[in-house]
């Protein structure tokens, strides 16, 4: 196994400085629950977001985002063809494509859809460790959309991931890994609470997105996000008393966070 | 009429308690209005939501989960073939599923897919009065979503609905009624102010279906339930200024109260 | 140019009464993204909101509505197919009906749908500046759904919209103007805030159905609606941090308000 490595101050600094003087076009094809979390995420944090899903527009969409994010939280067979025509796009255009595997391993259609997915070559994957176990091939998934394994355990996973699909994968949970199959990065820090608001981990992967827009080095972008976000939810459950607060206050603190908080 | 008997503080302990420890999946068919605070109502109570409605994986799903909950608030032909699916999927497998009968009495449509719903044994009803009474023949249904009748009113309308479909019946408003057709269980308090939030109704619905999943006595479960969600919004409605507030308190109390708050 | 005029206190108030006392039961077939803070603005402004969007009941649920608000934010082919459903039967039900022409001039496909839905005779068209310009034959649409025109830029837009279409157009923006072609009014104040929570501008655009629904004159009813919504802003951003606090404010704030803090 490689060196695991913090992700640096610095690394956070010009990664979401830069991401803020872009604001990133986000276009997400998410799940039915989530998209307004995730679009009021994409705001806080500094870019636009957009759901466009349409068959005849969804093409034209991706030339004109920054960044594609794909979320399977809820396929349907339509939502599923739409989903593949756009990451199509995004691999034509060259447009970054972050792929989540909601609750891999837990029903064959489902993992029929995002092993299609997955070999349209997205930029990054992000899941939690059970999701990403499944994936590589080790552990078989979780129960609905918690993880039940710990980040940790599904490092060597996210590896061999990353290196057979050259892409970037993030492991997130208690702590976050990033990794390209050779560098790993990891993120510390964060709160429990963040798992008791739906969509946050949605969210994050629309916003990785956006980071390794920033045209970087992806993995280095995707723990910079990885690592804004743990700050972010920190700052938020220091404040709340219950998730309902905390969703409030995370809003806030994405916003609010400058980079040059990472000193 | 049978005597009406305030749900007992030991039964709302222990049902909560349970409720907790089995952390229930609770898979939820719902509307596309409310599916955000739909799971943000179970993971503040303790439970883990998932909105699985793909046609590939609903039977799937049932199978794995505790519990489902299908609620008619925004039907269309494609869904009500998965919900009536995943229905006849959750008596096979013996999992206890709630049926929320949303604006039942206001369009014929929809009135028909209520009634074939109700047709595939529900473990329970969850509705306002004006629902209720149309369900059971009395009334001509409400003004949208909302009630225009009391909820004391859809009592004898709830009783007979319990009768004739073996189910449990919930008449909720600003008293909620439960019965099973013989025993009726009332749960008092709450605040009118959960009102001005939408989709407080229908996680109420989604959250029954987990209590039941508690496996001792569904009428008790299920006022039990709203007993909690009262106390809830009670406590919300105490420190708000407006629905914005309430809506984060509400998720909040959800969260905050144990078992021990009732002694 | 014609005179261009504040909205008074005395239609504010007049305005905002007669909506609270009618409590209009707004139609919304709306984008996948906005429903839930669609439907929380209503309640909190006093309307009762409803999506309904089933081909078996649409045009019923037009006429039992008191008004009908549609928004492109996601189309589909199917769902577009419903649009047209409801707006015709508004008109032929003599119900207001309003447009939110969600990123008009950024795809063609797109574009056909919102030309579609302006020839069937909208009671209002509601848009950014960039919006409203393209939709007059001026500029070519903005990036995604956020202006890049101020709407001043887009007054002289909106009054030749007004004429060609014979409705009445609001361009909204860090000041609103409203006009029937004739007529101007303003609407001043706000907060910037207000641009990063999704779904603000489409709940406007709804909630301006409903004062629409006063029946009174429509383009002072929707100046009337854009300056309500303006103080809600201006008072919800003195209280807030950030969007995550601002959104709940909002709400608060949409609620307090009363027709007589416009004195």
């Amino acid at each position: 196994m490689n060196l695991v490595k913090d992700v640096s101050y610095q690394s956070i600094r010009n990664e979401l400085q830069t991401f803020r003087k872009n604001n990133p076009l986000i276009h997400c094809i998410t799940n039915e629950v989530v998209q307004e979390i995730t679009a009021n995420v994409l705001l806080a944090a500094g870019a636009s977001p957009a759901m466009v899903v349409g068959d005849g527009e969804v093409v034209d969409f991706v030339r004109a985002a920054s960044a594609l994010s794909i979320n399977v939280g809820t396929p349907t067979t339509e939502r599923v063809e739409i989903m593949k025509m756009a990451a199509k796009a995004a691999v034509e255009f060259h447009k970054p494509w972050v792929l989540d595997p909601v609750a891999a391993g837990g029903m064959k259609w489902r993992d029929k859809i995002i092993f299609d997915l997955l070999d349209l070559s997205p930029s990054a994957v992000r899941g939690n460790a059970s999701e990403i176990r499944f994936l590589a091939g080790i552990g078989k998934g979780g129960k609905g959309v918690d993880s039940t394994d710990s980040s940790e355990s599904a490092l060597e996973a996210a590896v061999q991931l990353a290196q057979k699909y050259s892409t970037v994968v993030a492991v997130t949970g208690e702590t976050d890994f990033v990794t390209d199959g050779s560098k790993i990065l990891r993120a510390q820090g964060g709160n429990v609470m963040i798992t008791k608001v739906v969509g946050t981990g949605c969210s994050l992967s629309s916003l990785m997105s956006g980071f390794i827009a920033n045209n970087t080095e992806a993995v280095t972008s995707c723990a910079a996000c990885c690592a804004y976000v743990k700050k972010a939810s920190e700052l938020a459950a220091a404040r709340s008393t219950g998730p309902g607060s905390f969703h409030d206050n995370y809003l806030d603190s994405l916003y609010i966070l400058k980079p040059n908080h990472w000193q």
